[in-house]
């Protein structure tokens, strides 16, 4: 059972220019980056919400994949919602056992979002 | 300054088979709705997220208006995200003077997707 919204990841066509506007339209504050992350074909920033550990992630693709190509296809816009829970396994086997098509690789555990009606959903484990 | 992610809209073609999917499928349990509001346009249901107040929202659109125009736009998905700030008054009026596109309507708070990049916010009041 999620306890929260962890944070959520948001696809750009240009991070300068949407970080430029978050940080002097909207008020935020990136923690982390503008960075390079050439092994998951990203560049990404990081805007946390709070002391809780919650934020706001924004990536440009670098390259081909799976953000270059939910870009080209959906445009700009919430590209996952993350939510918190537990504990991660017991969690992906819940779902699974509950007929949610789960998605694991590289230690991270997605909903498809056939069955988020249009939006992905990430599990994360949180304290 | 936001200080978390309060609640997510989701838009829905169905809300009824959507509901059904993130009850058995995720797990989650709908604390109010499926409920018409026809002053809004739209037929809701409130699935809590932990004892926090968060939560998700499913909306299925009624009749015309925003959530049935974004609908056919753009299909499933996130229809926008809240953030929680400490005064609604005041973050209106700090992104407003630093150049957001702060939209006031019937005591809600929306920043424009154009500044947001794709997502639409809400400002909501949580202390």
């Amino acid at each position: 059972m999620p306890k929260w919204i962890d944070h959520i990841v948001v696809r750009v066509k240009d991070l300068d220019a949407t970080l430029k506007d978050y940080e002097t339209k909207l008020g935020m504050k990136a923690s982390k980056g503008p960075e390079d992350q050439p092994h998951l074909g990203l560049r990404a920033a990081i805007l946390p919400l709070g002391d809780g550990g919650r934020f706001i992630e924004l990536v440009e693709p670098l390259g081909d994949g799976a953000i270059a190509k939910s870009l080209a296809k959906f445009g700009e816009g919430v590209h996952l919602v993350a939510l918190a829970v537990d504990d991660l396994k017991v969690a992906a086997a819940e779902m699974k056992g509950n007929g949610a098509r789960v998605i694991e690789t590289q230690g991270q555990v997605f909903i498809h979002p056939a069955d988020g009606h249009g939006v992905l959903y990430q599990l994360i484990e949180r304290k």
